[in-house]
C-alpha cells in the first residue's frame, strides 16, 4: 500500500493545530521535546505510545534520558509526513497535561 | 551519596567481559547498538530495562527506532562510569539472545 505524503497545506494545518511540534529542518518529519516529572512518568508515557504504535504499525523515532523524551515522526513509505504522523501526534497530545 | 568512578582497569575489565559494549569516544560512557526482530521485541526489552532502572534509580540514555535500540550508560553523579553502569550492562546482557 502506498501512503500519501501530506501536502504543504495539510502539513501547515497540523503544525498550527499542534504547537508543541515543529517541522524538522529537512521538512520530512515533525519533532517535539517532551518533559515529564521523572523517569517513571516519561516511560509510562512511552509505554502508552508503544501500545498505540504496535497496533497502528506506525512507529516513532525517540530518544529518552530520564524525564525527557524527544520524538520524531515521519513515514518512510511516504518519503516524508503522512496522515499517520498527524494521527500519532494528535494521540500524543491526548496523553500530555495542558 | 558520592558514587565512585571506575578506575581504568575496572572499566577495561568490564569491556572485556561485555563485548557488545564499547567505550564512548570521550571515555565517560559505554554504549551498545542492540537489534531485535521488530518493534514489539525492542520495546518489550526496553520495558524490562525500565523496570530495572526505576528500581535501581539509575537510568539509561537510549534511542529507539523500530527494531533498534541504541543505549548509552553513564553516571552523572560520578562524572563518568560507575559500578551502576556495569551492573546495568550485565543486566541488559541477561535479556539478550546469545
Amino acid at each position: 500500500m502506498t501512503i500519501s505524503r501530506l501536502t504543504a497545506d495539510q502539513r501547515d494545518a497540523i503544525l498550527a493545530e499542534l504547537p508543541r511540534w515543529r517541522l524538522r529542518s529537512d521538512g520530512l518529519a515533525i519533532e517535539a521535546e517532551l518533559k515529564f516529572a521523572d523517569f517513571n512518568e516519561a516511560f509510562g508515557f512511552m509505554t502508552r505510545v508503544a501500545l498505540y504504535a504496535d497496533k497502528a504499525d506506525h512507529h516513532p523515532e525517540w530518544f529518552n534520558v530520564y524525564s525527557t523524551v524527544h520524538m520524531t515522526l515521519t513515514t518512510h513509505d511516504a518519503g516524508g509526513l503522512s496522515q499517520r504522523d498527524a494521527d500519532m501526534a494528535r494521540f500524543v497530545e491526548t496523553l500530555l497535561p495542558g
